[in-house]
């Protein structure tokens, strides 16, 4: 197979955004590529002189960077081993010292972002997979974006999309993310839960692969409620939702008592479980998958895995990061492309 | 050794009450008796003919029972190898059918436990442990309580107690139980908080034998609220509480992100796990110890342990229930009641 037949029957490369520059990002993504040595092709959008210091610090001295540029191939032309990078910014160590957020870092996490969905968006890439930035960062920054989420949701004009949690035990979905608890309840609709679940059942068929995903749904309150005793918003809202979705064809289960449907969809009972608020999801997938778990936008027009971990700002620049999440994001990417193309041109 | 010495040194026994004639604890009670056979010694408060259907049905014909008084020691005289119990009421099978809670079997419930409370504070028995009842049974019974542990607090006269689940991976204790999510934020004070991490560090210490127990404190929102990003509570409420409980010599951390320190404590982090609201708390401990978790009471002047599951319906009289949470039940209710005397008698 020649260079050039290969460029052709191959999908673009994904892009994997480097992150905080004074987070762990550049030092897991370069431990991917040290530890990993069938990693489906990207190219690295961030800053160079970033990943130089985190390759220095590792002392990874084998892995070279080559500057990559839209339009190019990636296993074209010289420096074909060496790691393709979209340089956006051109940091000193001295603007990104390890484990401080910034205006300066927040700008640049952004900016690495924003160039990757634009170019994701022209079919450059095939999908993004997001190392960590740092939500103070944004905001010293002047962004109003808590998260990555919310900035791919904006900026590819999708409104009903949804953050999913996949593990090899658990995949978990949130109706509601990144709000005070307070505000859970008055957040909770009947239409709101119902296109979770939707998004749901529509991702686990065309990203995942099932023919018929079983879902499992969360009440909001202790033992779901218990029939009212200890609030109704199942009664009043998720039951109607989970009974709008059986009639929509959907194999759903629910509202279920939290605390243990977890266990239930662990040893297999469901594919997934859509969760009503952010740690009633998070903190059962973390104890599950802290060190492998990957945070999937479902929903959007284009293709967005996550490492399933923050800054780690204690760590950054000590090589202690570990890179499993960003190893197992980056292979989801690469299987939920495969799985959309395959489904879209069958 | 003979009967009236071993009388004399042993401590009392434990009672156990029957739970919910409906529901899986007779038959996890006997399942128990006949798996395990080095139990703590204890007394069934319950209903000597609902037991012996559970014996019928599970085949345990080498079974014996016979009827205890307060006062009668449990090692002397004729059947000293039969199941003493202390018989309540005496419903007859159709009285109690499998599966269906009723105002019959509410009130059966309630008079089992009020009856081992009492008997427990009158030092008949070391301790009280628990099988399932049912919320739905007490309602129907005209009872106020939500559940046993409030029925204990009240019976007992106190004010400062706390459900704290236990297992060999996993401890948490919860500052809010039985309440709808809603209402949680506005629940949440800094003498509650601090009164439970309070409780909760006098426990590890009595209870569990610890000399300086590793508390870690759960935040209300995501993320701990990340700096007040996702609410306000852990800046208002929490941080204070976790200050006071340091500047009263406890080993307090927090309030930590709720998705990430469930995994820290079961790997040995911590000792025991503060949490604010149930399932906060109780997601992670099932997902840990569905099958041998174990719902103990602190702050009461009796030692009280609990299985850490429900009545069961659906599977009661089919004798699936697995009793391994009953039996981690009783020897921890045995533990606690040992280092409580070790602990008053030095």
């Amino acid at each position: 197979m020649n260079p050039v037949t290969r460029q052709v029957s191959r999908p673009a490369p994904l892009a994997v955004t480097m992150g905080c520059p004074a987070g762990v990002g550049p030092e897991i993504i370069l431990k991917a590529v040290s530890e990993q040595s069938n990693l489906p092709p990207f190219v690295v959008i961030g800053d160079k002189n970033i990943l130089e210091r985190a390759r220095d610090l590792l002392g990874l001295e084998k892995i070279d960077f080559r500057q990559w540029q839209p339009g190019e191939g990636l296993s074209s032309g010289k420096g074909a081993s060496s790691v393709p990078v979209l340089s956006v910014t051109s940091l000193s160590a001295q603007e990104a010292p390890f484990g401080t957020p910034s205006e300066t870092t927040g700008k640049a996490s952004f900016s690495y972002l924003e160039r990757a969905i634009e170019l994701c968006l022209r079919e450059e890439f095939s999908g993004i997979v997001t190392a960590p930035i740092s939500k103070t960062g944004l905001k010293l920054a002047g962004l109003k974006w808590p998260g990555h989420t919310e900035i791919l949701a904006e900026k590819t004009g999708c409104r009903d999309f949804l953050m999913m949690m996949s593990g090899s035990k658990l995949n978990v979905t949130l109706v509601t993310i990144h709000e005070a608890l307070g505000d859970v309840p008055s957040l909770l609709t009947r239409q709101r839960v119902l296109k979770t679940i939707e998004i749901t059942v529509r991702a686990m068929e065309r990203d995942f692969g099932f023919s018929r995903p079983r879902i499992a749904v969360c009440g909001l309150n202790p033992h779901a409620g218990e029939d009212g005793m200890f609030g109704r918003e199942e009664i009043e809202v998720i039951s109607p939702a989970c009974l709008a979705a059986r009639e929509r064809g959907f194999e759903v289960t629910g509202p279920l008592p939290p605390d243990t449907v977890f266990y239930q969809a662990a040893r297999g009972a469901f594919d997934a479980v859509v969760c009503q608020y952010h740690d009633q999801g998070l903190i059962p997938f973390k104890l599950l998958h802290f060190q492998d778990g990957v945070n999937v936008t479902l929903g959007l027009p284009i293709v967005r895995t996550s490492v399933d971990h923050g800054t780690a700002y204690d760590i950054a620049g000590t090589g202690k990061a570990d890179c499993q999440s960003l190893v197992a994001a980056i292979r989801l990417a690469a299987s939920i492309s495969k799985n959309r193309s395959g489904a879209s041109k069958p």
